[in-house]
């Protein structure tokens, strides 16, 4: 098998990713169905043509035909839900996932699955704001990441297949790490920002700011509104690295209190020329 | 006095702020001249007719001139500029400054002040990541905030006028605070998320992150890029406001960071609400 028109997609969970996914291979011909718990989603799917079937049961038939079986739900239910359906999945079909951490998926996921199915990882490192199928918009996916997290157990058939979805997908980069790498770049550049953001939120009432409020404060803000179900669900499977990065960031913010503390100007400039050289590099990219 | 084609107006420094100063006043017809340390700088301000007159030194004659002052130039260089010049100043002028930090200058300037002259603060809330009278931009105004800060020393006439410069030169916001209440705000707003976005960039070297990196990162760390000198001296001038904005966000962090340790899915949720319900009155106004 490689990704073809011929080739059955299943995706599991229609919300604003699963939907983008949905609209995404649909557009391009595939043949996409889904299953998903709202029938409300499976019906607006249908009617916007983005699924050509869906169910809002585990349908028995609908994952025996699907080659590539694609989970877009939360971390938890990943193993869940293959616990219960894998019995159903036909022989040679590759599965894999949306999720935002790794480590502590993947290789249960890995332990649980048949012999003649194989689960590869992958991360699409785009998203919005709001939720659900209504919402979704394969154009988050334009200039964005893809990343395929493969574990000793994958083999060079399912990665390529994988990378070739996230091209069809139509990601700009197509890349892979390993889940260890994967989770510790995820923490320092999402996690851990959003768990700034929020704080910084959370550190004083300031309705009365908001009139003075710049680009500065708004810019490192924006994405302290926050899907509290999901996110505190991303934390707590990504945990260890998480709390590496937030114990590294906060004795980096510790050296600018004391340097402010002890009128050290001389190290409060070193950390800004040095952010400052930092930053630059991000700029080249972007 | 009050703000028409016949005042003189002098503009101390012509960097960046003050350049942006006297393209605005110039551009609907006022009289601007200009003191600055660089006679580069006086000749391109000359040259592009942002200013009249100009001289690289304190000259005698520009400050006895002039109805309203200016001082566009870094907040240690206030007092000691007008410790210096403030015999030569005319008899009713008025003085304002753009400094960002308050209550560590405007006290001490008021003291040294001959009585028949006046000092009202003032900030104005807009600015660039480039410097030099070459950059400056009276657009940067637009949609933006001015401060007037007066203490109980300043008369209503000069806070009048204050207000009126801030209105004529573009900006959307004038309002005024207490130094005391300007100086907490912008330890908050500005200076804490500076803070921050360095101690963020100082966490990790972190050049292969760069293919990874999403919007959030790029936000947070926007304002990373920093002019040390000037910074580390706002920092400083500001310090006691600061220490305890950076104390309140740390216990915030360290919040977040104590749910995610024990496990407290509730106490991190809780968090993520109140900064998504905080955030989104901060979207109201943008």
């Amino acid at each position: 098998m490689s990704l073809d028109k011929k080739t059955n997609i299943l995706i599991v969970g229609l919300g604003l990713m699963g939907g983008s996914y949905a609209k995404a291979l649909s557009r391009r011909g595939y043949s996409v169905s889904a299953i998903t718990k709202d029938q409300k989603s499976i019906d607006y799917a249908t009617d916007k043509g983005m699924i050509k079937k869906g169910s809002a049961f585990a349908d028995r038939e609908l994952i025996s035909a699907a080659d590539l079986i694609i989970l877009a739900v939360y971390p938890h239910i990943v193993l869940d839900w293959l616990k219960e359906n894998a019995k159903y999945i036909k022989k040679g079909a590759i599965i894999t996932d949306v999720t935002g951490v790794k480590s502590n998926i993947v290789y249960d996921v890995q332990k649980i699955l048949p012999q003649d199915t194989e689960f590869i990882a992958a991360h699409p490192m785009a998203g919005r704001e709001v939720y659900g199928v209504e919402n979704s918009d394969d154009k988050i996916f334009w200039g964005a990441n893809y990343i395929v997290v493969p574990t000793e157990k994958n083999t060079p058939f399912a990665i390529g297949l994988c990378e070739e979805l996230g091209w069809t997908l139509g990601f700009a980069y197509v890349s892979t790490l390993s889940p260890e790498n994967h989770d510790e770049m995820i923490a320092f550049l999402s996690q851990l920002t959003h768990c700034i953001a929020v704080s910084l939120m959370c550190t004083k009432d300031n309705p009365d700011l908001v009139r003075y409020t710049g680009d500065s404060f708004r810019d490192l803000t924006r994405i302290a509104k926050i899907n509290d179900e999901m996110w505190s669900e991303l934390f707590l499977t990504n945990k260890e690295p998480l709390l590496r990065e937030m114990e590294a960031f906060k004795q980096s913010f510790d050296s600018m209190y004391n340097a402010l503390k002890n009128d050290d100007s001389d190290k409060m400039r070193e950390m800004m020329r040095l952010s400052t050289t930092r930053r630059k590099l991000f700029d080249k990219q972007s």
